[in-house]
């Protein structure tokens, strides 16, 4: 297990135009690309901060997991996500330790990086991505 | 305005010492260094991640701004720091934009840093902290 870098922060909005105007007047950073990930229940934005990226997160409908944090937390910082070398290794790692993982097997995440959450219960109530460097 | 990086990403836990042991035991990261900051109400560990850092806030009591967020939301994500060039540069610029500030002078935060904290109301419910590079 090594973690490389923070990969990004997310956070959950209610309105993603309206949370990059906000990025970009406050804090002149933009967003490289944005996407739907359906899967996810998402509309995301990746904005490039140095190393690392501030993910904007609003949810395609209240239904989705980022819909009904939005309806229990309101806006605000969602989860953290780290890249490790190996997925694989990671999730073997987490599992030896018998760390409680939301996804046991990686899959699929934004910008076509294989991922896996970690559950919140694990660790200091913080919701945890790994994120496969490529 | 310019974001160098991600300096850290802050977490709230009412255990530190059980925190970072969590940290070494599933993520293999250990404290750079840890301290009391009696301004913020705090103890602090700082573990490096990469070009950030993963930052470990346990309150001094009930009675402190992390006291008071755990009473309300439990453990998890506090805030996230961007490390800056200026902090007067930064914080003019803010003001320029009418963006509602906690600091509206920087004042000296963990490790001997200049910081100055961004109200959540001013940006997706997100509590900013900037931190100025030394």
């Amino acid at each position: 297990m090594r973690l490389v870098n923070i990969d990004h922060v997310a956070i959950a909005v209610n309105d993603l135009d309206a949370a990059l105007a906000q990025y970009e007047r406050q804090y002149r950073v933009h967003a490289e690309y944005r996407e739907v990930n359906e899967e996810q229940g998402v509309e995301e934005a990746m904005l490039p901060v140095g190393a690392s990226n501030v993910q904007l997160l609003q949810p395609l409908g209240p239904d989705t997991p980022v819909g009904r944090f939005l309806a229990r937390h309101g806006e605000g910082l969602h989860h953290v996500a780290f890249a490790v070398p190996s997925i694989d290794e990671a999730l073997r790692h987490l599992a030896d330790e018998e760390v409680e993982l939301i996804d046991a097997q990686p899959r699929m995440g934004g910008g076509g990086h294989r991922i896996a959450f970690v559950h919140p219960r694990a660790l200091a109530g913080t919701l945890i991505e790994l994120v496969e460097l490529r």
